[in-house]
């Protein structure tokens, strides 16, 4: 066989690249059928009249992919390749954008926004600059799986302090996020659970938790939080709750019903109680609610809390603490899987706990809640509309329970022909059941729609502006029925 | 009931919490009964001699935390809490320091080392403090799950350039590590599935596979990677496969293989191939081998890459490359897991990318590693040891066979005696399962021992002195048997 290509000198593609690819496709095509002999790297050289190792180089390269064979004493042959597989060019088909599609609204009161502008991007930037001085390649090196000692040791002291949660370091567990963190547990509990929900919830842990192929049930709420006797009915092993500050409700489970859920966990092995405290930071009434881990004496609660809410989204931190039981089976199962979070970032998040910028950052933005809290209750109270207030004693959003015989569907529709979005608490049930039950204060059996109103994300003016707005957007006419007189509780 | 607290007037805990903790814990003691009714407000307040607002802030925290219950016209009652559960004292037990149990070696040859004296330090810094500046508060917000568009674009561009991966940014999907990527995409495949490993493998993913409530198995190797034969007799639907340089014997599958493993997945439908490109970038014998990726003309190739090698292990972020078939899952059953990298790092390496200082870094380790590598065989060869080298164009380790009767475990603890780390290839091996069969050049059944010598860590004057102390180590003496020559092939 004699082989002749039509090389370029002046091109950008070494002279190797160019003999290489032309054989390479020569073989992919069948021109080179399989088994035939190639010329020797002496007679292509000097047919092509190129230096010989340039030749060898391309054949090594062939060599290496597997297109040619060498024969020790023999020569090089093509590989036999055909037949397998059609070989084919990219399927990708390119799809434009990144598919942001903000629809025109005046206002949003979404109930998951954080104030960024409060956000400390002095401090963070010093902390950042100094965690990168210094050439530290320790930075760099893959760290400890759990996340770094220091930040775990700020984030223990910090939990003892602000939340009543009794952990050492050793039980904290470092990861980018709480989706992360929740797809990591599932892991370290192994397969076979039954996880039940309150409902109405955070629905992105029901999905996740269904998504890990667990089985996943709702289990009723009353005005303390999820009714334990459900519970025992469900049959569930362990138990999602969000104990201190109920999302989307509001709820503050009392220490009663905290007492009942670990005693329920304590009936048997292996039961456990997973507290989201996803934002108990911020409180408008007295001191915050304690978590509910601070009380079990018998290692059943999973604590999972998050810096998304008070610090930022996208810093991606969250953490986890295990009881005793559960990091004996991560240590077991999960030692191996690395840590999610950089080295960087973690130190950065070390600091700024330890350097009390922290607590500052907090104080300012709970002050900066409770002024648009204070603001968006006092503007609503000034609305003519027959509506309940609930929730509005913690968190940033609170809700609207209205039995005007309006639907949630109505309600958000009016709003957004106002220019405000507002969000309906059905968004947060589960499989379209109904929110809670009829005892309490804080449940919907008897509301006609409940609308969720956060204001995180707003300035008082904003809110002042939006809410007139809403005054108009559900104002009832004169031929609609009797205006009941506005209530909050 | 009257109620005495010994109050502490110069005290930093403020009145009303010394009254509620007061309240709260002889409730909690059983001192005060269930059911008993408390003090009024105002006659409480009159006899500890403090502001009412005091006492209410108190007993509204009590009420919050279902401490006591008010009854509308009659007043505040303790709450029914005992004989539920027994409220208790911390449990952790303080542990102490992270274990850092570095044990006294003068050098390690570990293969899963990096050079981090390398890593531009200056470049990060400099894309770290442009990234942060200008408070924008976008860079806090939530992201796109998927990661950002502009970095997963450059991502793309860059497999498509120098891996040779087809592939649009919609494809990839950004996370925090191979480990989190993993175990996303056995979120996203679902239960149910059996994957195929290469023996040896990468540990790490055998067990992630494993912990997520996969079926697993090992499929035996040849000299050209995974063998389909027994690949289609394992009943496994998904094969995890390192095609272009396989970890940690650095096999390259050659096309023909390659094709018989598209030819595999495309018999049945499901059958997907998980190909881990985790070190590509070092090759010192022409061009990299071109990803597996690239040849599929039927969405079968998962692709994993990560920049943990290339860049640095801390950094975190490592990317898949999705078939549309599995992009198509991903969206439906995962596309709102939160991204688990913040956006700040993502901008960062995106810049990195852009900017040209990957490339640059690429060719300086480059350069680097391949120095080291020439030093080591350098070295080797110097040495009187009947030893065959193998795995030696590729990556940062390369591979010694014995056949001289000694076992790995005493060559390791020869060389350790000596005050050097050298690592086994059984460390790699699963379930203690014998390292390939015997056919071609890489593999091991004839081997006594075989040791991994990885180089990235160390520079050229430490790898002279090590393999120094490793030929004293292992030097045969004069009644051991005869002296084979060393050869590399």
């Amino acid at each position: 066989m004699e082989i002749t290509i039509n090389l370029k000198t002046g091109d950008k593609v070494p002279m190797y690249e160019q003999i290489y690819e032309y054989i390479r496709d020569e073989i992919r095509n069948g021109r080179i059928a399989s088994g035939e002999r190639l010329p020797s790297t002496r007679s292509l050289c000097r047919h092509l009249d190129v230096s010989r190792s340039t030749v060898e180089l391309a054949y090594e390269q062939l060599l290496s992919e597997g297109y040619i064979e060498s024969v020790p004493y023999k020569g090089y042959y093509a590989a036999q390749i055909e037949g397998l597989y059609q070989l084919t060019a990219p399927q990708g088909e390119a799809q434009t954008g990144s598919g942001d599609e903000r629809e025109k609204y005046l206002y949003d009161f979404t109930p998951s926004g954080v104030d960024l502008n409060s956000f400390p991007y002095n401090a963070w930037r010093k902390l950042s600059r100094e965690a990168l001085a210094d050439d530290r390649s320790e930075m760099f090196r893959l760290g400890c799986p759990q996340g770094e000692y220091g930040l775990r040791n700020a984030i223990s002291s910090y939990l003892h302090q602000a939340r009543g949660v009794n952990c050492t370091p050793e039980q904290v567990i470092v990861g980018a996020g709480n989706d992360y963190l929740m797809m990591l547990l599932c892991t370290i509990l192994g397969s076979g659970h039954k996880v039940a929900l309150e409902n109405p919830t955070y629905r992105q842990a029901y999905r996740l938790f269904a998504n890990m192929s667990y089985e996943v049930c709702t289990v009723d709420m009353d005005a303390k939080g999820m009714r334990t006797d459900r519970l025992r009915e469900s049959g569930a092993d362990i138990a999602f709750v969000m104990p201190s500050h109920h999302y989307p409700l509001g709820t503050v489970m009392p220490i009663r019903r905290r007492m009942e859920l670990l005693g329920w966990a304590d009936e048997e092995e292996g039961r456990y109680i997973v507290e989201d405290d996803y934002d108990s930071e911020f409180r408008y009434k007295g001191k915050p609610i304690p978590a509910l881990q601070g009380y079990d004496g018998s290692g059943r609660v999973i604590y999972i809390g998050t810096f998304s809410k008070s610090i930022a989204p996208a810093i991606r931190m969250s953490y986890l603490v295990l009881p005793m039981p559960v990091l004996e089976r991560y240590r077991e199962r999960c030692g191996f899987i690395s840590s999610t979070v950089s080295k960087v970032d973690q130190l950065i998040l070390q600091k700024f706990i330890e350097g009390g910028y922290y607590e500052r950052h907090l104080n300012k933005t709970r002050a900066l809640y409770r002024s648009r809290h204070d603001t968006l209750l006092a503007s609503l109270k000034e609305l003519k509309i027959p509506v309940r207030i609930s929730g509005e004693n913690a968190g940033v959003h609170l809700l609207l329970h209205f039995h005007d015989g309006r639907s949630e569907e109505e309600l958000i529709r009016l709003a957004a022909d106002c220019g405000v979005k507002v969000y309906g608490l059905s968004e947060y049930c589960v499989n379209g059941e109904s929110a809670g039950s009829a005892e309490g204060g804080v449940n919907t059996a008897d509301d006609d729609a409940v609308i969720l109103l956060g204001y995180a994300n707003m300035n008082e003016e904003k809110i002042r502006e939006a809410v007139r707005l809403l005054g108009r957007a559900w104002s009832i006419t004169a031929d609609q029925k009797q205006n009941k007189p506005l209530k909050t509780e």
